[in-house]
């Protein structure tokens, strides 16, 4: 599958998962600015990476022939959205004043900034509960012991010991200007990789994957994970770089604990090469062939513009 | 039953709830300032008068003759803690500086002026996930439809068309200065109504009660809500009147939108008295007999010192 293919696929998916928080977003009992302000967010989506996923997984693993096509894929659409609202969330928050206070979020004033703090972080709280409220809605009709084992998965892997756990580390690190690689993993396994690892088990729980794949998928979305957020750190410190004239960004003047602060732009750029060719190495190990998805997404990520 | 009965009751089901509270918190791979953020709040707990709904109705409901007996019972017991996160997390957000700014909870220091302001915010993100873990992973062992609908009951009404919903409304209402009858009902209906309707009902969902059960205890809980409401803004406004030593308190000074500001001290004594009447008369109507529990927490409510 090359780069070509990749992006129409997942932009098949944006497209699908774009009308289905549409949809499930109408909140009619909501009060008009609380919904607004959940929607301004969930609208300002970009790639929406971790719904696609839910999705790519799902159907690579479930092929055409499953009696319950119909459902299955019903299923993975309800829980990439739940994903995406708690996705959203988490972004208004690490906006906040009182943690990252950043007053730009795509291209776009952050929530706070348009609707006030005290009503963005009631935005975020109803985006989390939301999900929650609108993956259960769902369950009830589809009956599927899988459908709640993948918002089992969902809930760890954004709460207490996932990704609020790589937030609130994060903001210790901030604070203690800590410089640890150790430090580092931990932060960046918990808040950016448990959530792509989320999706991607999600979909495999809904495609009614068996152990052994789940676990090489889990492997595959730690590989996927720190590849995402190596990337993620290069494209921060070129933006900030070439924003600032100098060779390297914001974020290393400012100590913050990064993979280019800590490393070094070059070896940064090595190890994202490094890990690709780990994660394809991975796929080729374990699924004979029929996981080209999975191999795009590994370009689709290490080569992403923003 | 007894102010004495309902007493002792309670008391046998906070120890219930605070022992499993204790045990569904462990959070051993939860970071420890986070933990100790989340733990901090959760152990300030007070009466517990939504956990104690969930048990007691359902006990009033399920009786000893329900043969899947121990289930139903844990069943409530798991959404009890559930329910109970989720209120600590709207404490600790209700709290911070940029919504009510209060320094002082439960005879406390706030969890922002603890562990700061980022953190806090986290502390209540991680609660209100953690809850929805807490009820799905033991949802996976109890394999119960009406488990889920009870589920799906709680986020409804904790989320963007229940409480949240009340606390943007009250946080825009604070902001204008707003005295506006209706709007004092459309925000006490939903930020504090609705968790007390979705503990009696989840309770109710647990003992596998029908269509009319759930009806009459629906209109029961909005009447119990609106008494709880009422009682405290009563007790509010006498307590610091007490300390200010004058007729009416600060919420009343401050022009902030409550029963007590908007009817007087006197009115809205006399309102509690009538409601209380009211949901008594609606059990009579509803419950030969077998509703004392439901009974005693209109007076456990009504009489309650803080």
């Amino acid at each position: 599958m090359n780069a070509m293919d990749i992006k129409s696929i997942n932009a098949a998916y944006l497209g699908k998962v774009n009308a289905a928080l549409e949809r499930a977003t109408a909140l009619e009992n909501t009060p008009e600015l609380l919904r607004n302000a959940m929607r301004y967010s969930l609208e300002a989506g970009g790639k929406r990476i971790r719904p696609c996923l839910v999705l790519g997984v799902c159907d690579m693993l479930s092929g055409n022939e499953n009696g319950s096509e119909g459902q299955t894929r019903e299923m993975a659409l309800c829980l990439a959205c739940g994903l995406e609202m708690i996705h959203t969330y988490s972004l208004i928050h690490d906006d906040l004043p009182s943690v990252d206070n950043d007053d730009m979020r795509r291209g776009r004033p952050s929530n706070h900034k348009v609707f006030g703090e005290g009503q963005a972080v009631f935005a975020g709280d109803a985006l989390l509960t939301y999900a929650f409220e609108w993956m259960l809605e769902n369950g009830l009709r589809f009956e599927n012991k899988n459908y709640y084992r993948a918002m089992l998965e969902i809930a760890k892997r954004a709460g207490a010991s996932g990704m609020v756990a790589g937030q609130s580390l994060d903001l210790i690190a901030e604070a203690e200007k800590t410089m640890d690689e150790a430090m580092l993993y931990r932060i960046h396994r918990r808040k950016t990789a448990d959530m792509l690892t989320a999706a991607i088990l999600a979909g495999a729980y809904c495609a009614n994957a068996g152990e052994t794949q789940l676990n090489v998928l889990e492997r595959y979305a730690d590989k996927l994970g720190l590849l995402f957020q190596l990337t993620d750190d290069i494209l921060d410190a070129e933006g900030d770089a070439a924003l600032m004239g100098k060779t390297l960004g914001k974020d290393a003047e400012n100590n913050k604990l990064t993979f280019v602060s800590l490393y070094g732009l070059e070896t940064a750029k090595e190890m994202a090469k490094q890990i690709a060719v780990e994660a394809h190495a991975l796929l080729c190990g374990n699924f004979a062939d029929g996981a080209e998805y999975l191999h795009g997404m590994i370009d689709y990520i290490k080569d992403r513009k923003n």
